[in-house]
């Protein structure tokens, strides 16, 4: 029999999602699912971006330009400019989603063994972009103990290696939900420069900050060549389902070889474009309601955490997500029992676990990642549940007095 | 300055569209450029799934499951059944348009340096996603003076090293027009066999067939390990906006492996699916008005060439393609002199390199590929350009009398 790849072999599944299966048995024994695994928010999208798709007016749906429809990056480049981001409408390459724009990152800057520095725990899909890119990833460990800050500019310089090409920083941070400060993007463009390397920055939770401010790759002085900003629609318009992101950068060397990339799939979604296109006219209430919204969730959330024992996590300052450490011998195990043998009144959360978001071998293997995606009674309940597991929990840790 | 890699320095520019910033000049300068580049047809779009994107009722545009919506891939399935092809709807996985299928069936069974035969001239992006994934190409010619038909198996078997992985061939092809018979594909299912091979089937145009029945992969017999289908909706619902595709396969290590790339980036479009699977009650007489349509095209295309000096191509079967050779000295400077330096009465026409589509150097280097995506009257129109354009072009070659 003709054998797969070993890069397909060693695609690793997605932490979010290899629970799915049983999640999706859960659900055919009648069993009501919290999905709290995934942030796949349920804030309604803009009226004016899903009404988009009704007042279409087309008669051909047809391919765009493979760097995006013109008028949209357009209109993204004044958004950019309202957060203070100075990027040309020709600076802007449209992609299919922020997956998209970080797998093009990554070709554009690094061949294969070549590596990229990131703060772990790290939004885990970038394990799969490089597993398919044929880039590693090489973490430097942010600590809980440390708020998750960028750890010490030594630790980080201590990884770079002739094949280092790129720091990928992702702020405000998922799964951590930390918000790097300026102090800290400075740190990260001393080494960049210092080293020769490039810049990239995943922003796609700019709007959700709780405390403080954004600050941008694209807000550093003399960076042209070395920054390159990764985009989404996917959480600023609660639009997962949209696939739209984009990709920035004023290194016109970077902007062509992505837009070959971008020519050999031909083209994003043309009427999901159109979506994202309207999507830009949001009144700033929806975001001021939503950040409200969210913040009413994390505190719910950790109003329940707190109480329980041996149970730890950092309230975020941004984004919608949590890394929450747990008294069980296993987050992966405990994550599966959740779905396959525990309901609390015919309900039961799904979490991601962990270590699927760290690199290093061993660390996370106790911790969950939690994204508060439902309103404030359904995470409280979501919470109230994991309460009661943790309790049942056959595998679950003596806790010191 | 920080240096982009090495693939990103030979990815490919499209032959298909790396003249757009010249047609864009001249249609700057107010010349009407008739667009036979690209495979964007001007056929209606099918009214239903058009009207799917105004009748959507969602709240929130979520994520959908990373191997495609449930319901679609039940009516992808049903869909394969009318064509004879027995797939189940767990052996289907929706991608983010037939590109995604190929990249995604590449990783899947090539690592770096891996090699695929196809016959050539072939789908340009082959190329282009060859070089993200780091496999080679590696052509079996097939000649106009044959039919482009399948070379000898012999020419086949002479190509395959130990780095051989796969068979992959378009059909009804992509730029020739040549619709495999059954024989051929029996000749490579006994090369595959033989060779503990992948046979990757691309049969976006299915339903373009102008004489004799399409053979499907899944009309084989004993394939059922080694076949790859890739598709799309592109064509099929001359949707190629949507950017909906899919892989289906029986091979349950191949899905899986499918699976997690796709988790990596977690869904395809979500409205798109729910569009696509409208496209899927699309009444028979839409596919016989766009073939009798596609069919005239053709005829009125070849009307034209027939008579031009020094031209000549094979009138295609399937498809929308031709390759035709032309009487210049470099096609690629004829096509660009075309947007540049050429129009007749304010009007010009736009044509693909046929090199693009080789990979042995020296091939298609006066040869052009035409798609016949605008009416016949547009046709008629832009052929007629072409016939005036090879009389004022510079570089025109002598003909023998």
């Amino acid at each position: 029999m003709a054998k797969i790849s070993q890069r397909a072999e060693h695609m690793p599944a997605s932490p979010i999602r290899k629970l799915v299966p049983l999640s999706e048995a859960a659900k055919r024994r009648g069993v009501h699912v919290y999905h709290l695994n995934i942030g796949q928010p349920d804030i309604e999208t803009p009226k004016g971006m899903l009404d988009a798709y009704r007042n279409h007016d087309l008669k051909v749906l047809e391919y765009g330009h493979s760097g995006g429809l013109w008028n949209y990056r357009e209109g993204l480049s004044r958004y950019y400019r309202s957060h203070g981001i100075e990027v040309d409408k020709e600076e802007i390459l449209v992609t299919t989603a922020g997956s998209e724009a970080i797998i093009f990152a990554m070709m554009a800057v690094m061949d294969v063994g070549d590596e990229v520095i990131t703060p772990e725990p790290f939004y885990t899909n970038y394990n799969g972009f490089a597993a398919e890119t044929g880039v590693r990833v090489v973490p430097v460990t942010s600590r809980p103990d440390q708020g998750y800050r960028l750890p010490p500019s030594e630790e980080i310089r201590a990884r770079i290696t002739p094949r280092t090409k790129a720091i990928l920083l992702c702020n405000p941070n998922n799964p951590t939900g930390y918000v790097y400060q300026r102090a800290e993007l400075e740190r990260v463009r001393e080494i960049v420069l210092e080293h020769d390397l490039f810049f990239i920055s995943d922003e796609v939770y700019r709007e959700f900050v709780f405390d403080g401010q954004h600050c941008s790759i694209f807000h550093l002085d003399g960076m042209d060549d070395r920054a390159i900003l990764v985009d989404s629609v996917s959480k600023r318009y609660s639009a997962c389902g949209a696939r739209i992101g984009c990709l920035a950068t004023r290194n016109r060397t970077v902007l062509d070889a992505v837009l070959r990339f971008g020519q050999a799939r031909l083209c994003p979604p043309t009427m999901e474009q159109l979506a994202a296109q309207a999507a830009l006219d949001t009144p700033a209430e929806y975001f001021d309601g939503a950040l409200a919204e969210y913040r009413a969730r994390r505190d719910a959330v950790f109003e329940v955490l707190e109480r329980l024992p041996g149970v730890s996590g950092l309230k975020p300052q941004g984004a919608f997500y949590a890394i929450v450490e747990l008294p069980v011998d296993s987050a992966e195990s405990f994550c599966a029992w959740l779905l396959s043998d525990f309901d609390h009144g015919g309900e039961t959360v799904m979490l991601a676990p962990a270590a699927g978001f760290y690199a290093t071998p061993g660390l996370g293997e106790r911790a969950v990642r939690i994204a508060f995606v439902l309103n404030v009674q359904a995470v409280r309940r979501a919470m109230e549940i994991l309460a009661k597991a943790l309790v049942a929990y056959p595998g679950k840790l003596a806790l010191s007095a």
